[in-house]
């Protein structure tokens, strides 16, 4: 399992000082929807540019567009781009296609979408795929990615990656899962102690995990 | 039927120019989705300060995060917000609440959701409804708005909006449906003379429908 770090509802310079400070104990750094719409692709860039050396995902949640979009992140610099599994089978496609060209990665996000949905974007092996359950989803509805069950169809798959309200107790309910990556916002960024929460977490992925962090 | 003018892949000034040629002949002019995720929320605010008497579309495409998303448009100026469809029940119910706390509207994009699903968005009926076939469905699989059919459901709805692939030619094909708003982007933005464009479709609808623009 490898952490991905989502920073949201945060300024661009707030964003990079909590990832400068937990930079040793996480894998993937995100930036999340919510900077790309309050600040623009100038936060993707930003980030790339502290973080020469990280994963950089830019959580662009694409619906159409594909295209343009997906470019406008690849350009600032982010390694893997997000597009919702919702969006139109026009708009995936096009996605995977422009990830291919820049020789970069989509992460396809399944959001409230009905199982035989789930199944029929498996083909998209070169994808990740992001089981999640929406800060939305846990604040209004109480519910937990940690509780969750994944379609069978992708719980095996090797590119998978789980995102919403993961903390250090409910990480214990992903181990069986075993995903390529764990996506964690406020249990870090809205810790009294982020370091020493994304410590606790790491530590625990590298003894319980047998997907070592890339 | 009221025309909303699309600005989309361009930058925030030749968005205010195009709005500034055109804006005699355009009803509400809409911020796109590519101009708030490329420039972030200064675009909204940039094109409210430039057009003070026009209805500000801010065409965020919220999947989650509702509250302050929403909160994001309206505080930069927006009149209208979007919100996606197929985004959980949580997120679309947070995006009316927030909406009638400012005293501003919804407009949720019925893009690739299933009829069954669009009859349970109905009860929002407060809320614009969008029915959409997006660009990447237009460019790619050659399908355009001007021809799909409208679920009965939504057919009589007060407040429909249609969006993709409307130009003078395709707007005779929705004057039976007479929508509140229809979305126009590329046929006017892109066309050789986007002024007289715009005239041409505000002429037709000024003819042949009943709703008055607003």
């Amino acid at each position: 399992m490898n952490i991905q770090l989502a920073l949201d509802r945060m300024s661009i310079d707030e964003a990079i000082y909590m990832a400068q400070k937990v930079r040793c104990h996480v894998d993937w750094i995100e930036v999340g929807t919510s900077l790309i719409k309050e600040f623009g692709v100038d936060s993707i860039k930003r980030l790339r540019a502290a973080f020469p050396d990280k994963t950089i995902v830019a959580d662009i949640k694409t619906n159409d567009n594909a295209k343009y979009e997906f470019e406008l992140c690849f350009n600032a610099g982010a390694d893997v781009a997000t597009v919702m599994g919702t969006a139109p089978e026009a708009t995936i496609r096009t996605c995977m296609e422009t990830a291919k060209r820049y020789n970069k990665q989509v992460m396809i996000d399944l959001l409230n979408i009905a199982d035989e949905k789930i199944e029929s974007l498996v083909k998209y092996d070169q994808a990740y795929l992001c089981a999640h359950i929406s800060k939305d989803q846990q604040e209004i509805d109480g519910e937990s990615a940690s509780l969750f069950k994944l379609p069978k169809s992708i719980a095996q798959s090797r590119k998978l990656a789980v995102a919403g309200g993961i903390n250090v107790v409910t990480l214990e309910n992903l181990v069986k899962a075993d995903p390529y990556v764990v996506i964690v916002g406020s249990a870090i960024t809205k810790a009294d102690h982020p370091e020493a929460a994304a410590k606790a977490m790491k530590d625990y992925i590298l003894e319980h995990s047998q997907i070592k962090g890339a």
